[in-house]
């Protein structure tokens, strides 16, 4: 292992043994030693939950040829922080996340375990980057996310990272679609409109199922929805400041 | 029930039978009509995760008076969509989440389920606010909480909220403390040093428990920590727009 390799840790939230994060490791192992510390069973919309109330459990795994790998039963959140702490014991040089199974463009990043890990890489001061692809397909070709992938994390280890900040990277994907570049764009106010869908059981007691439609009501021209719907992949600067500053003096006039 | 008494959703993280939620009860009773939608169980550090992967439940609770009340065996998140979207069929005057045991500050805010289901009442346009008490104890005297509380809700009320904005109100507590006042301000910059409690089973096989300590490394005034330390209540207008304007234009200097 020569030092002068980058040591980057490699998570998701599809789970290990997800079609995407195979694709990314496949990238990564050409740029750098490479650590997989991913859950054992889908984690998707866990946001940035992180398990405190029952113990956590690391099994190894033998899925990625020879690089050290293990499957974590808590969230995204759960495996870089285990990954820093108990795993490396050391900060890694990167840590990318992905690539998700389906988009987390726009207000998805909330929910987004993908993404969630990629933020607390930002929170431990580590370059990190989500890269997600817009197919919710689990066989999807994630081959045509590869030079997006390779593109964002070389140009990550040789630039600065803006403090306190991770990368969020959506690929768009299609039949006919051909990544036509890359844009950097900010997140779309787009929401979901849920509706539950509401079945009855055997003992004829309710239980609902979550669904809904995803809208875009945001005409602005540079978010990361609208560069997708061109063709464009979309890196949106994210970070971990939720404070609005625009109306702190707003609610400071109230009668407080 | 006079149809000017606004209609106020209340859940929490800490589950339908803690102290806080009550206390919040209690306030919320006085100013408008409420329904209670809140977890069946703790859902502390949850974030802004939702249940996709199995269906939820919901369980009428006779333990709010004559008040509709609610047990959901998902997230606080799912809370909240459950309540506009099925148990209610409109959006509530107002969402108030806690009253948290435990404070929320700084950048707590991302694990939160108490401030992500206030984030979520955000994203769907309604009034929202999370509230929390500076306690882990679990039979803290929320009583000192009554008069922020009261305070900061009807001015929610009676003022217009920010556009894409809920509010992180966090309460003081301490033997000697009485709240001097209120203080609008920003998320501080503090960060887990995290560690793991390793141990191991009766099999000898390992397992981990998530631990570590809080820093705060924000030397700034105007941060909620600040004013908590001083014995001010603190509110973080937050925002669920993730994206870092500042960065966009250093990372397309990028050769991406």
């Amino acid at each position: 292992m020569s030092s002068e390799r980058p040591l980057i840790l490699l998570t998701n939230d599809d789970g290990i043994s997800a079609k995407g994060i195979r694709c990314l490791y496949e990238e990564m192992i050409k740029i750098g030693e490479v650590i997989i510390i991913a859950p054992d069973s889908p984690q998707s919309a866990m946001g940035h939950a992180i398990t405190i109330s029952k113990p956590l459990r690391l099994e190894r795994s033998y899925l990625f040829n020879g690089s050290e790998a293990y499957a974590c039963s808590g969230t995204p959140v759960d495996c870089v922080k285990l990954g820093i702490y108990e795993i490396l014991g050391r900060k890694p040089d990167l840590i990318v996340s992905g690539i998700n199974h389906g988009a987390n463009t726009s207000t998805n990043v909330l929910y987004s375990g993908t993404m969630s890990a990629a933020v607390e890489g930002a929170m431990e001061g580590i370059r990190s980057i989500g890269f997600s692809l817009c197919s919710f397909d689990t066989d999807a070709d994630f081959s045509v996310a590869k030079d997006v992938v390779r593109k964002v994390a070389t140009n990550v280890l040789k630039n600065e990272m803006p403090e306190r900040v991770c990368l969020n990277v959506n690929i768009p994907y299609g039949k006919s679609v051909n990544v036509k570049g890359i844009r950097v764009c900010n997140q779309a106010h787009g929401f979901w409109e849920d509706s539950f869908d509401k079945r009855f059981d055997q003992f004829n007691k309710p239980y609902y199922w979550l669904t809904g439609d995803f809208l875009n009501q945001d005409t602005a021209e540079n978010t990361d929805l609208y560069w997708i719907e061109k063709g464009y992949a979309s890196i949106v600067p994210t970070q971990f400041d939720m404070t609005a500053y625009d109306a702190i003096n707003e609610i400071k006039s109230w009668s407080l």
